[in-house]
């Protein structure tokens, strides 16, 4: 595929037009006018997105992006590189906290192996591995320029299939990847000329001591690259992800599709950043779900210029927070369906 | 039934040894160490309200106490006494907000006529009528001291029953009565020696001029009466509402059964803090489902020494914040009991 194609405004408009019509429906419900709060402006942003004055965000659909990184030889987890394999064995027998918040909310549930070290045969496994895990981004470059654009069209291809298939009108991202934390404080750091050590927390639960070496590790590396920082392409190659990249082009296919896109963490609002480097228009289309304790959220949230639905003191991935904050998206979509209006109330 | 009765210290003890087995087993499970944040500590918390290293909240029930108040005739609120019973009529239709919340999450709803100025005929109504609302506490007390007493019994009894008949395992607490936040602000006033205009807000819509009418007119009220500040009764019986009474009793009743409590908003966390200062051990029995916009319910929230589970920006009322937070609750359980544990990664 061209890389042009990545880039040729597919995405459509926000319509205001619908989200005034909820607006001004929301003011006649028999409530104090404002007393809804939030969930108000939930549901009028998710009238703007599926052009519907009446919105539905159900089904959901949780799609999770697993892949190696290269980095991960440098000692900048809590875990060994194993655990994204065995993690993703979890995922497809249930036994992860992503599942177990999937059935909560009954959400359609899909794994994308997009490029881990692993090889795991299961039939419930989508296997799309672009190659065996990233290069270590200390001395090279993760991936080629070629790889990254394959990934993001990975994702938007499978995106695209998996919300047809099962009728989707919200989609939640997660994913999976020891070191995908340091890969991301990366590119937030590249992609907004900043500091490393103000984007790079304790990941998976580091010691002070270690997330200096992981701040020193991501510094060390800014040595050996130079960014072009308005090309998310550029800075996904040499020190993104596999899966980040696979989460950008899943978020462009589903704006696409005018589906409502659930930010989960850090990674995943990393994958955010750089769809809107690629499309500004995507933010419209985007609820980040719940604020993480990694500072580089914070930093990515702010760029998106999203407030997160949760705040719960998480820092899991896999998609757990965005999947947490979808009830909070449903119950706006029922207050809107479901409540009487004034001139109900009259009739009684 | 004897005023002793209101504190012969039925609320049991917060089982620490099915929390601390709770806070073990979480250790256990395939996820980094504390990564789900605030989930952990509720499903610990619930271990130690349920006694249950396994803790469920599931079914749910909301049970609404609704009642009118005198001092509605200053020209306290921006809706008229009326109100009250016509959202009594909407409820018992299930077009309020409340209703949409509850079918979301599957709670039994149950709606007590506490002390309404209207009388409403209606099987699915429960009359628990104490009188037709307070007095005006600008010039008079709101209740008698034994008027306030009954309507503690009287939210004590139909929580114990609506808790058994529906085999409950989570009580959400709602109100509805027009110019309940003046009485909730005047109680949490007397009841912490505060300025009024500290705890008092916009209730349901108020214009900055109307606040600082609401401020002053129970400022005036505050120099009628002389409160015994270590007494809830006596505050409540002087500014308070039956609703309110009526939320404490419920309260009790929750905590004496081992019920986690899920408090709403400003008035909810005020009949929060009258349970409270009878019983200091229930505050283990609650949650504060969400931080409401009214000033007071933040000193409420202070005061119980409890954070607020959703940040929303509501100011409803009805339980509507209670219920937005109670699928929080469920995840948090449900993380317990479906995820699996590393020594199960190891069988794969």
């Amino acid at each position: 595929m061209a890389e042009e194609e990545l880039r040729t405004g597919r995405i459509p408009r926000f319509d205001s037009s619908s989200a005034k019509e909820t607006r001004t429906y929301i003011e006649t419900l028999t409530k104090p006018p404002g007393s809804l709060g939030r969930l108000e402006e939930i549901a009028i942003e998710l009238a703007g997105i599926t052009k519907k004055p009446f919105p539905v965000v159900d089904p959901p659909g949780i799609l999770v992006f697993a892949a190696d990184h290269g980095i991960a030889a440098e000692g900048v987890s809590a875990f060994p590189q194993e655990i994204t394999g065995q993690m993703a064995q979890n995922f497809l027998r249930g036994g992860a906290s992503i599942n177990v918040l999937a059935r909560q909310i009954g959400a359609a549930f899909q794994l994308i192996d997009i490029g881990m070290a692993q090889d795991i045969q299961d039939p419930m496994l989508i296997s799309r591995k672009i190659k065996t895990g990233t290069a270590n981004f200390l001395t090279n470059d993760a991936m080629t320029r070629q790889e990254t654009i394959k990934a993001v069209h990975t994702g938007f291809d499978e995106a695209t299939i998996f919300i047809k298939e099962n009728g989707l009108n919200s989609l939640i991202l997660g994913e999976m990847g020891i070191a995908n934390t340091t890969a991301s404080s990366a590119v937030i750091a590249a992609l907004g000329n900043l500091a490393p050590e103000s984007v790079t927390g304790q990941g998976t639960g580091l010691s002070p001591d270690q997330v200096l070496h992981k701040q020193n590790v991501i510094r060390q590396a800014f040595k050996t690259h130079t960014f072009s920082t308005d090309d998310p392409i550029d800075v996904l190659s040499k020190v993104g992800g596999l899966e980040i990249a696979g989460m950008t082009g899943a978020m462009l296919a589903a704006a696409t599709q005018r589906t409502p896109i659930l930010i989960d963490g850090f990674i995943s609002s990393t994958a955010a950043v750089a769809a809107a480097k690629l499309e500004p228009a995507i933010t419209d289309f985007m609820f980040v779900g719940h604020h993480s304790t990694e500072p580089g959220h914070r930093v990515a949230n702010e760029w998106l210029n999203k407030e997160p639905i949760l705040h719960l003191g998480m820092r899991l991935g896999e998609g757990s927070g965005a999947s947490l904050a979808y009830p909070i998206l449903q119950s706006a979509c029922a207050i809107v369906h479901e409540m009487a209006t004034f001139r109900d109330l009259e009739n009684y």
